[in-house]
């Protein structure tokens, strides 16, 4: 056997060596020398070295013997060191702002919550933020320099350099340089996008949309929002619009839910609708039937494989989704499943936390550069 | 510096350094070993180890010296050899069937036309299909045993399978099993695909949006589609069913062109709306209200950088455009580019052709197995 490798060859072979080990270790656990032979098909001397590398390099750790429990001499095993760096994520909505600090596998640690209305001005928003991320900085033991990246999703149109271009939920709010304002505030690259988007992403890492790739997310409540993730990645679109389906002069579906409510909150009226009261299950079918368009514009152009219902109104899906699904199978092709969301309130949250682990694992973990040594 | 390379980790680095020679010759051209370097990164060495493999599998050729030209003696270039396979690509619509054939690297040597009507039966429609296949396989010297992959578009929705689900465009032709018709005709594979979807390829590659990585192709004429292109792949969706928003209740896209025409033919309301006859300018603003609407659904939906207006209709572009985008404009967020078509009506077969290409270079040409040898 020949062995022309030149060095920066060696040097790019031993890269994609060193991201086979981490993950695999990231997606199986803790793991045994022997045991790594297998998730990376690399041969075992080769495995030595790596693990060696990537701990003298801080991503890897051995654990503790004493924790392998069993009898006789347990195998030396070996975990990613998901501590190294911490991940900022936050919801800046309407009626609440949360702050959410994850590990570096997105494991989140801690959520922080402040409440907050819509008529509130853009300082005082703002500096609603400021005490969540505080809050949730203090809880964890997370200091500012420990925090690798901040992700904020919020209500509105957010465009690619991370400002709120228009927010229709939000008094005071179209404008605001939300990127701007976070970044400097803790340490590390921060991102922006759309709360729907993040929600979105959550239900397909997290949530009732586990299993695909391919989703249409519908926030229903006071306010409604849309997102697809395709190919498991989010949809941004060229301009970060994408998703904004609720525009479409023919489905008014951002000021959908005074169809439902004329005044009364939502919850009463999915209530009565559950006991059979008559208008209100006229209430809830008209509110449907605008959902349904809009949610069939969206299903006939990009084909989900399941379109899951989030927000306020999902507490209700048990009304809701039996009509909603008789509605768009006269519309569509063949009708995606319908889910509704299991991650609650905290959503957009853990969406944020998910797209800053992915982001970072882009930058620290691919084949051009990493791994990279943590920061510190 | 230590070797600790196996033997697999070797035949994946020839692999991709093999890769990065046969890329580089395939979108640079022709190259001696010298300019290969400055393309790969790769050494001298290595570069010429990989190009005698290469040669000696029949990839890639060392070019005749007396076509360099110049002074003194040239430095022997190699190119790829394009020619070592055929790809067939196949439009079949409800007026015409387009059989064309192209190389390796997706140049189209000829194309063939049959003549139809939506009124033909499945049996005859399928023969226009073997009959253009015949005529363009004879005009290029093409044996069917090397035809390495066969792409047809067809109208309607096709499902993953390769059937025609729905066609309403053409008496007979919903429940084709085109990619069983197809298969065994000629060697190698069979993709079954929307027409619109491979026009949009087209434009994407080859056509007005070549710079543009997120497109919503639009054909209009007697009949409307759809089709979009994300980072620079085609979508087809869950099912095979993305682009279909001409089936929403709302939009009447499939229709559409009732509202221009009323029993006159699409060119002759277009040459009168430029003339400024205002029952014809009424007809047209009528239509592209229409359209815009669902044009709009789409844009809002995944926001994309260019919206190509393909189809017959697409000639008079100097009248539709203007008020197109002033609908679009009302609708919005950012409106995307418009674009008229250059492909003209082989659209959907030089797409097709692409297509096949692109699934070759997936089969022969990746980092899990390739560069494969060449069939035969």
């Amino acid at each position: 056997m020949t062995l022309a490798v030149s060095g920066g060859d060696l040097q790019r072979l031993r890269r994609l060596n060193a991201l086979a080990v981490v993950s695999a270790l990231r997606t199986a656990g803790p793991l045994p020398l022997t045991r790594l032979a297998g998730h990376t098909e690399l041969a075992r001397a080769t495995i030595k070295e790596v693990v060696r590398d990537l701990v003298a390099m801080g991503w890897v750790a051995e654990m503790d013997p004493s924790t392998g429990g069993g009898k006789g001499r347990p195998a030396r095993r070996y975990r990613f060191r998901a501590e190294n760096g911490r991940v900022l994520g936050l919801d800046i909505g309407a009626h609440k702002v949360l702050a959410a600090v994850g590990d570096l596998d997105g494991e989140v640690l801690h959520v922080s919550r402040e409440s907050i209305t819509p008529k509130h001005s853009r300082r005082e928003r703002l500096a609603a933020v400021d005490r969540a991320v505080d809050a949730c900085l203090a809880a964890t033991g997370t200091a500012p320099a420990d925090v690798w990246i901040t992700t904020a999703g919020s209500t509105g149109y957010v465009d690619n350099e991370g400002n709120v271009v228009v927010s229709r939920a939000i008094h005071d709010w179209s404008g605001v340089p939300l990127a701007e304002h976070l970044t400097g505030r803790v340490a590390g690259e921060v991102l922006v996008d759309n709360d729907s988007r993040l929600a979105a992403l959550a239900e397909c890492r997290r949530g009732s949309a586990r299993d695909a790739r391919n989703i249409v997310y519908l926030h229903i409540g006071r306010r409604a929002g849309a997102a697809i993730i395709l190919d498991g990645v989010p949809l941004r679109g060229s301009t970060g619009a994408a998703g904004e389906i609720g525009l479409h002069p023919l489905f008014h579906l951002a000021d959908s839910s005074d169809v439902l409510t004329s005044g009364n909150s939502g919850q009463a009226v999915f209530d009565a609708a559950r006991r059979g009261d008559a208008a209100a299950l006229n209430a809830v079918l008209r509110y449907v039937k605008v959902l349904a368009l809009a949610t069939a514009a969206m299903a006939l152009t990009v084909d989900p494989q399941v379109i899951v219902i989030g927000g306020g109104f999902s507490r209700s899906a048990d009304v809701l989704m039996p009509p909603l699904r008789a509605e768009l199978e006269t519309m569509c092709l063949r009708t995606p499943e319908l889910r509704a969301s299991t991650l609650g309130d905290e959503c957009v949250a853990i969406g944020a936390v998910c797209l800053g682990v992915e982001h970072l694992n882009q930058r620290f973990f691919n084949p051009e550069n990493g791994p990279v040594a943590p920061l510190r």
